[in-house]
């Protein structure tokens, strides 16, 4: 059997004895997993966590916790922003396409002030505080609220009016996503539910309908045998450690970075598991692709990003999971930065990303020296240049409308050339495709139709980020859809 | 039930009585169908296909019947072209990917000289000349032979030994699938296979064990049941027609141009029967899209390719798959292609493609003033031209290797902006994505095993283009593993 394998049921009848059993049965213990096991015990349902770890956490325990949230939270509130459910819809459609799931986005939209009122509710404290724009996107001590996706970039700000809706849980000013996770499995065991690690999930159990019944795990070398009452619900997150999937599935990616969260297991063991048991996977290419080349240099979106020929082709004030996507998909991965010695830094400033390395390919006193030192053709990267300060001087421009406040031209020598080059710069990159599911997080078939007793959220399902990506995004997703699928299984009928 | 749905097998408990019973069964009478139906009927299985139209013919009777085929192959040697298997097979390899299936592409390059043969032998002609790389891609009257991919183009010159690979079947010098199809459905008849017209399969019938035993047809309002002994082949096609197919699998392609095939039925029919009865689906997301902007000038290779910034992207002389997958991929559809007077042709040259259409957007007396009235800023398409003409006029394109024999400055006023963009004009696209299959055409499910009596071919299945793609790529992996299809459930155990 394979990695790429689809995780084929245990038939019930197989089963001769359950080691243990609760009316609801999460899978993955990660931001997805605790807040559907809140949901569940909270909703009166005995529920059961495994976790194939010594503790929990997940991916989103490795991550700096920001957290997607808007159309008009406290804090948007209190830092004087305007934002209403419809314009961070509106955004979300743009930017999480094509064809994001409409119903989905419509709800984490209309919903998000419950959801963050909900967090704060269990304890997840957010600082009262903006940082600005031209200075990060990751918080500082006393303040949470960043941007942490394209809302003021072109062609975004047109489409949607543009608010800040990353919202970082820190810790002294740091994003940590550690500390999230602390807080929400405290409120989980406080919730009354159970959590058993060191058990690797197998497979599911199913009966002879078709209806998913439990679980097949294994404590070292014993078998264990957990029943699910109510249901089964799946998140042990995507599936960008799994390399064989990826060679199937998103083959572009596979020489493109390192994998995000590399300590965690996104082994695509709940996507196997939902297979097997019926469930369709779909949108299985799609990856959010993270090239920070401003991390730990905000002002390094004032320099000019251009391709293996010197041209420029984005405005460079987009995101980065946006540039990523764009290097890699659109310039075949081969793009540079090009700056100026008012903006170059060494070290980065950000200690969050202390260890974000830009490489530096090639330094010059003049742009004609650093074309000819790139090997580029002479009179291209040249052009690009004296196009870009000659509209920069004035303030514009005209062909890729990053805003005014990142343009100045680039006129201090030296002039360097940093290596944002596939294989050369710290690419991540993590998965988005999964399950199938409705709203409510039951996995449906290829036919639409619910597998009973099956439910699947986070990164183990398809969720808001269809394809394309805002930083938050993925935990936004995952503590959400985790609180819907952790109330549907506690609603369902006992087995 | 939706367009997207599997289509769900029926138990061969609820099949009172049969209404015709055959060893062998193909659904769906294109190319891929004909030739499994002829080596299933030639082994001596009693053949039956069921075809949804009044006749037969598939995509292929709408096509110009380009096949690919090289490894050295009597009309290659009569042309002087020295070809070999592993030359073909690097040229696939590079140009098929990422990812594209090493086996099958293996087996599709050493045995293209013994399909080549087969082919004629069921009486297929072939023209003995090869018409000029320089002067069309399409047959002329006497000569099959032509380049049908970028096998000349860089880089994949540098990575296989370029020949031509094209082998058209036409009909008074116009390539003509509909012939190559009454050729093929003569032999089928004549090897003794039935056909039966007018009959819509709508999906499968499965025994207790999974293993596929029939299909559920309808002819008019009358449900025809029809017993498959040894096995079932799916060879309906890809799903281009499928808008709901597409907007799940494939979204980027949604509005990027008309169909290949309008008057066919690629509604994805077979790939949702085998799926529904536990088929893979893989590289949903692949698909062809042809930008053919020289097929009525083959001068306009000589033109400069630019996108929405007036940047030259690409060597113009790559093959017209590449460019549309290109021009939509990684250009945002957004391309644009600038002649003078020395190419600028009107009405299109080659007959077969009178209709194509290359709408003038603009026309003007110098490179500055085209530049203007195509609204691009002052400076950026003018230096594009000036860096390609200084380059062109001593013979070398030293950014994007465009073959010197397409190199010559663009100096004869006035100038012209063809307009390329998605939109504007006829972007042709179909579906590579489908069934996963072994070598031999056996249908597998995710977890890489054999859905016993299941098989598919052509588009219907993943094949030789698992993306990207070469002119004559479909019909001739149709050919071929229609044929391996064929040979396979012909050995195949009877029900």
């Amino acid at each position: 059997m394979s990695g790429n394998s689809a995780l084929k049921p245990r038939n019930v009848r197989d089963v001769e004895k359950w080691d243990r059993e609760a009316d609801v049965v999460v899978v993955g213990l990660g931001s997805a997993g605790v807040c559907a096991g809140i949901e569940a015990a909270e909703a009166g349902a005995s529920t059961l966590v495994l976790e194939a770890g010594w503790r929990g956490g997940g991916t989103t325990a490795e991550s700096t916790a920001q957290i997607y949230m808007g159309g008009g939270t406290p804090l948007q509130k209190a830092c004087g922003f305007d934002d209403d459910p419809d314009e961070m819809f509106k955004y979300l459609m743009a930017s999480c396409g094509p064809e994001a799931d409409e119903a989905k986005v419509r709800l984490f939209s209309d919903r998000s002030v419950e959801h963050y009122e909900w967090l704060v509710a269990k304890g997840v404290p957010f600082e009262e505080g903006f940082v600005p724009y031209e200075v990060s996107t990751m918080p500082q001590k006393g303040a949470s609220l960043t941007f942490t996706g394209s809302e003021r970039a072109y062609p975004y700000c047109e489409i949607a009016r543009p608010a800040p809706r990353g919202h970082t849980v820190q810790r002294d000013g740091v994003g940590s996503g550690e500390y999230l996770m602390q807080i929400l499995m405290a409120v989980l065991e406080g919730a009354g539910a159970a959590i058993q690690p060191n058990t690797r999930s197998e497979t599911l159990v199913v009966d002879d309908t078709g209806r998913v019944v439990g679980v097949v795990s294994r404590v070292g070398d014993d078998e264990c045998l957990v029943r699910a009452r109510k249901g089964v619900v799946l998140t042990t997150g995507g599936f960008i450690q799994n390399s064989e999937m990826l060679r199937w599935y998103a083959p572009d990616v596979l020489h493109c970075g390192r994998p995000i969260a590399a300590e965690t297991s996104d082994d695509g063991s709940g996507i196997r598991m939902g297979v097997g048991a019926g469930g369709a996977a779909v949108r299985m290419d799609s990856v959010c692709i993270v090239l920070g080349f401003a991390y730990g240099n905000r002002d390094n979106i004032r320099g000019v990003l251009v391709n293996g020929k010197g041209q420029r082709y984005i405005n460079e004030d987009v995101y980065q999971s946006n540039h990523g996507e764009i290097a890699l998909e659109r310039q075949a991965g081969e793009v540079y930065l090009i700056v100026d010695d008012s903006i170059y830094c060494e070290p980065p400033t950000e200690a969050s990303m202390a260890g974000a390395a830009y490489p530096l390919l090639a330094v010059a006193e003049t742009p004609e020296e650093l074309e000819a030192e790139l090997g580029l053709f002479s009179g291209t990267l040249t052009h690009t240049l004296s196009v870009y300060n000659e509209n920069a001087a004035k303030g514009e421009d005209p062909y890729f409308h990053k805003e005014s406040c990142w343009l100045r031209p680039l006129d201090k020598p030296p002039f360097a050339a940093l290596d944002l080059r596939v294989g050369s710069s710290p690419y991540s990159v993590f998965t988005l495709g999964g399950l199938r599911t409705n709203v409510g997080g039951e996995v449906l078939n290829a036919e639409g139709d619910v597998v009973p007793g099956l439910y699947a959220a986070g990164r183990t399902a398809s969720g808001i980020p269809a394809k394309g990506y805002n930083s938050g995004l993925s935990i936004g997703d995952c503590t959400f859809t985790g609180r819907l699928a952790g109330v549907s299984v506690a609603q369902a009928p006992s087995d």
